[in-house]
């Protein structure tokens, strides 16, 4: 890449400037550093969230001595939360960071990039991504849109939601209105389950007041935080509709190309470094949370009835049929979803999964 | 730090010259670099932990644009497998690739920093390591050696062994040669089952002859590449002995101190990615090789009995409480390893384990 062409490709929206900083061996001269305005899906500093973007921004800062220094916008601040892809695409921001499944409308395959009921766990996840041929279905899907992802973190995965009254059955449940999106919330209405989309804040206000009789959110972590068991006393697990919860950061395709090859390095290994500890993160204060809801707050703890989980797991498969129908590619990605996570299954039954059944 | 404090700290083993190699942008002038050898205890580029090794020296040279340029042996090249601690220790080599429980002649605290029987999954070491506060006693254990550590990847759970005859139950298992190093072995012996400690390269034709009984390696990948279905028809799980499988990095202190900051966090960073990327790998070529040695070898996969894992489980605590016993430091390892497994465990039942259960 020559300067000239650097100088081009960064017309888009990013700065260059000849800066002087000093740097800390006292000995090597500047070179020109480029400035990033990375736009996120949440409010800055978000636990978990919004705490990882701004780790992943400082740590591209850190390792590359300031030659790419990125800024982090909270939602709303620069373009509102569900603007980000678009707002990345079009080169007003160069970098962004949210979770693919937002962007459904765009395409029907970006939720296999985030979570789907039922389906891969973190680590399975992660494992199609890197090495099982997933990242590079997601890089065909979005470089139509000139946007480069990455996967940058995992909420490991999340809580069934809060109810006010235990359910005792599906018949039960279908007397209720729940908020869950997504897939989860198709799954639901397939099955004939009242859901209702509230944004994040009014949820609180909607289940106080009857509005809604149960809410998903996300894991004990940020539960706790928003504090839904001062409104309802019930937390069903497991969170059959997100068993984990794959985090995206995206970059503009002609920001991407215009960096140097090293520090395409520094970006790309800096969403696998933050990507690993958000991981931790999250599993190390959801553990605490749950703790703390349970002996502090005296929640009570039910698992879904039997009869709800299997027909929630048998109406999936045609959740996700109708989800690709029409559209070629989510086909390819479903596919491609479905093969790898069956393999996965096999190994996490022998290994992980034959572990925890064991330990005291 | 100074530039003649570089050079001097470099001194114990690093190598500084003043290089002209041209860089990317074509812009900005070279800094000066430095070479690091990193010496393993794998053999070069041994699939999965070899490759691991070179993949995070290439990736902290990639980011660094060659400032800091990591060179990777094999074991045996420079310094045996087992002398790499010491090698990187006395400053030798500047950095060391290899898993913690291989020192456990140095402290009998290292285990935990690996894999403990029945003890924590990759995931849930990952939380205690980087946000549970082990790291923070990792460096404190290492700091007398003159060693940072850095956790570099995971293993993934691993199986339980091959056996040339199945075993009906732990009266069957006591009359066996097993070969099982570690904490698995002394888990063994405390329920009286011989066990033998047989080097890799000659453990092939120790079970061919049947001057052992059964063995264990790694996992599925690793085991396939080694042949074992060709001498032992049954594969046994779970991995009880090691739920995980924790790698380390480790840098000689001097020469860590001597980098400047942002190769302090290039290196730091690159570990971390190196290490999602790793287990990633190892989990897809699992589930891989899984597939391949029953379809394609007709291996017997079977679950070890269950007398003989309730009597595992139960005497895995005392193992481990002598292993502690006489050292205050190994003891607060112990202690805050368990407190966290402890609240992991209560999460992941609830998160990761509920969904496992439920998967078609």
């Amino acid at each position: 890449m020559k300067r000239r062409d650097l100088m081009l490709a960064l017309g888009a929206g990013g700065l260059v400037s000849a800066c002087g900083r000093a740097n800390d061996t006292g000995s090597a001269p500047a070179r020109e550093s480029i400035t990033w305005n990375m736009v996120t899906t949440w409010p800055k500093n978000f636990p978990g969230l919004g705490t990882a973007a701004q780790h992943l921004a400082d740590l591209i800062t850190r390792m590359s001595d300031g030659e790419l220094t990125v800024r982090v916008y909270g939602a709303g601040e620069r373009v509102p939360a569900l603007e980000v892809f678009d707002a990345v695409s079009r080169g007003a921001a160069q970098m962004g960071h949210g979770a693919a499944y937002y962007w459904k409308g765009k395409s029907p395959a970006t939720p296999f990039f985030t979570a789907v009921p039922f389906g891969m766990t973190a680590s399975e996840m992660q494992a199609w991504l890197h090495v099982g041929g997933g990242m590079e279905l997601w890089r065909e899907l979005y470089a139509e849109f000139d946007l480069v992802p990455f996967e940058a973190g995992d909420t490991g995965t999340q809580m069934g939601g809060w109810f006010r009254e235990p359910v005792a059955d599906l018949e039960a449940l279908r007397q209720l209105k729940v908020r869950m999106p997504g897939l989860g919330g198709e799954v639901l209405q397939a099955l004939d389950v009242t859901t209702v989309n509230i944004p994040g804040s009014e949820l609180f206000t909607s289940l106080q007041q009857g509005v809604i009789d149960a809410a998903e959110w996300v894991g004990p972590y940020n539960d706790l935080a928003f504090g839904f068991h001062k409104i309802a006393r019930h937390y069903y697990y497991p969170g059959w509709h997100e068993p984990c919860g794959n985090l995206e950061a995206i970059v503009n395709k002609p920001a991407w190309a215009a960096l140097p090859e090293r520090l395409q390095a520094v970006v790309s290994a800096a969403c696998m470094a933050a990507g690993r500890r958000m991981q931790a993160e999250m599993r190390a204060n959801n553990q605490r949370a749950l703790r703390s809801l349970v002996d502090e707050h005296g929640v009570t703890l039910h698992r879904f009835p039997d009869d709800i989980l299997s027909a929630l797991r048998e109406a999936t498969p045609g959740v996700l049929e109708d989800l690709v129908a029409g559209d070629a590619f989510a086909g390819r990605v479903h596919d491609a979803y479905r093969d790898f996570a069956a393999r996965a299954r096999d190994w996490t039954a022998l290994g992980e999964a034959a572990i925890l059944e064991l330990r005291p």
